[in-house]
């Protein structure tokens, strides 16, 4: 089974056309940049809705450049709108479908004016995510584990799908202890999912899952303080990674994470906490992010719940709490923000080696 | 009438302490940053909660500052732990309120997992704001006005709330034709309010409400092309503004905010389109940010909803659209993100007059 979603995925045949020609003819003459993503952003929306209005909310791309798009779409023979309507030609169709382009999914909540996400369609994967999850591998302290709840592996998969990171993309995860890959690959959504990662017991228990489900991933362990395979370099869509939270180690992760993107319009996603690192931390990283060529696209605090590892009274900031309480496993207190970054431009990244611990600075408090 | 909320206002005899002193004495021998906000933090969870895990969770603050925060506070007599429970003395509620601060409000939405936010106090007063707003004067073109729904202003309101931006503080807001001041004036929340308005009209609207409801609001008529008046700059807890999109205007808005602000741990909200603004202006915006002291502390993409404004058919983007159907008022289309910035360190702002047209750049679709 490709994933238990009902994912539509017909064959189509390669178009002659490109992202970058429709791009291309929509800079023509224009004065605002005009970013292959945007062609993809205004497909997906298109997919979704005929609306002008809706398609202009739906798109997020900036109206000038959008309407420079919708434009060389009709001239390629693949939008037209003479009815008052956005109507995508059946060649449109097939074009955005030969690249993976799916509908613009919103997933925005109801009950709080649409300002959280909703499951969606990664709702109908949950009973069984939960199920193969029970057997995961626990958290050990070696490699700074501590995952997240099921729950919130599922609310990022379904945020992923609804920024438009997950349907038809290839999508590599860096240390996979939140089992994102097998929720993605549950939803039978992405192309392609790659993990990495250095715990045994995690590179074994996601490829069994991966055999068993028939799910499009391949793991491959290394240790991140290497510099990636250079398979790996420049070949991803998108990237997830929780890294551990030292400022040297925050950087191992987004710099592998970051060099994994193919390019402008590709996106990383990772988590940051309150708790290991401070404003002045965060501050670094978001200047590290800029200088890489990215953009911060959205920065949703405590998004990401964890569940209590094993290990929380050896952990460093244990005996320097007022009282020793162990919590219970469910009583979250660890929640870490979502960050999604797209490329503007680059990457620019220098990849090094690193050597030696990555995880501690004076910050660190669960190491 | 100070607000329709029953906000706890008791008075306070001024303590010998202070928030520095306290972050002062955290600092001795620590090898983590404190910052004076970090004990604002602390103080404000530990109104909420007694328990080691919730105050963790609760304050934000870096597990390894809070230890020296909860110390420090216990040394000077304002917390005790003994029972294992995290109480407040008589002297450290005392101290907490003689300098404003409240308890934390979560505010997280129970039906998508706290991910998104809810109206919490602030719902009690939507009534009595809608019935005021229902005679706002209508946005014009002239000063790029264009308002967000009152659902919209009352969201972002909570949300200040919740960031402990409100309760207690000084508010500055630069143009408003959301009518932030008189929402969060009728919470009975902030300490003070001022609004820098250039429209007459919103100029005596404000006013005239502010008067009728005992609401704690001053508002200047100011240019923000011009610098600040001397009393205003340096002198906030809090900004808000709504920026006109040129990369030009932005930054006049955002440099006006960020120099209203006291200094460290202030923080400023703004909005940001899609619409108007690619993704390559929101990187030279962030970068803006950086360099001026702050960190992006959240940035929550389409939580802002529009009202369609009067003017659409005369916008610059008009003729350029496909399709020429006027949108329903209530038929939202045109969104933006609430961007959180908080200072780290300065602010580092040049304070410069600015001359002309700030509201046009290539982007620009609504002006």
């Amino acid at each position: 089974m490709l994933g238990v979603l009902q994912v539509e995925r017909t064959s189509y045949r390669r178009c002659a056309l490109t992202l970058k020609d429709i791009a291309e003819r929509a800079r023509r003459d224009a004065t605002v940049p005009v970013a292959e993503r945007d062609v993809e952003r205004a497909l997906s929306a298109l997919l979704s809705s005929e609306d002008i209005w809706r398609v202009i909310d739906l798109s997020g791309v900036p109206v000038m450049a959008l309407v420079r798009v919708l434009s060389a779409l009709r001239e390629a023979g693949f939008l037209d709108w003479d009815g008052g309507r956005l109507v995508l030609t059946p060649e449109g169709r097939e074009f955005a479908g030969s690249l993976g382009i799916g509908p613009k999914l919103e997933l925005k909540c109801p009950h709080c004016g649409g300002r959280g996400t909703t499951l969606g369609p990664v709702g109908k994967i949950a009973d069984k995510f939960k199920e193969i999850a029970r057997d995961r591998p626990e958290a050990i302290q070696d490699y700074d584990q501590g995952y997240v709840t099921e729950e919130t592996t599922l609310y990022r998969v379904a945020f992923m799908w609804s920024r438009g990171d997950l349907f038809g993309k290839e999508l590599i995860v860096l240390g996979d202890d939140d089992l994102v890959s097998i929720a993605a690959g549950l939803t039978g959504a992405p192309k392609r999912i790659v993990v990495l990662e250095i715990d045994q017991r995690l590179v074994d228990f996601i490829r069994d899952v991966a055999d068993k489900e028939k799910l499009p991933i391949e793991v491959k362990q290394h240790d991140l303080r290497e510099p990636l395979p250079p398979d790996i370099k420049g070949k991803f869509d998108a990237f997830f990674c929780d890294p551990t939270e030292s400022l040297r180690g925050f950087k191992v992760f987004a710099e592998r994470g970051i060099a994994a993107l193919k390019g402008p319009g590709s996106a990383g996603y990772l988590g940051l906490t309150h708790c290991e690192a401070s404003y002045g931390k965060w501050r670094e990283i978001q200047r590290f992010f800029l200088d890489a060529g990215a953009v911060i696209a959205e920065l949703r605090d405590a998004f990401h719940d964890y569940v209590n590892w094993p290990y929380i009274d050896h952990m460093r900031s244990w005996p320097h709490l007022p009282v020793h309480r162990i919590p219970g496993r469910d009583e979250i207190w660890y929640r870490s923000a979502l960050i999604r970054i797209e490329l503007v431009e680059g990457p620019h990244i220098q990849e090094r080696r690193y050597e030696g611990d990555i995880f501690s600075d004076d910050e660190a408090a669960t190491t």
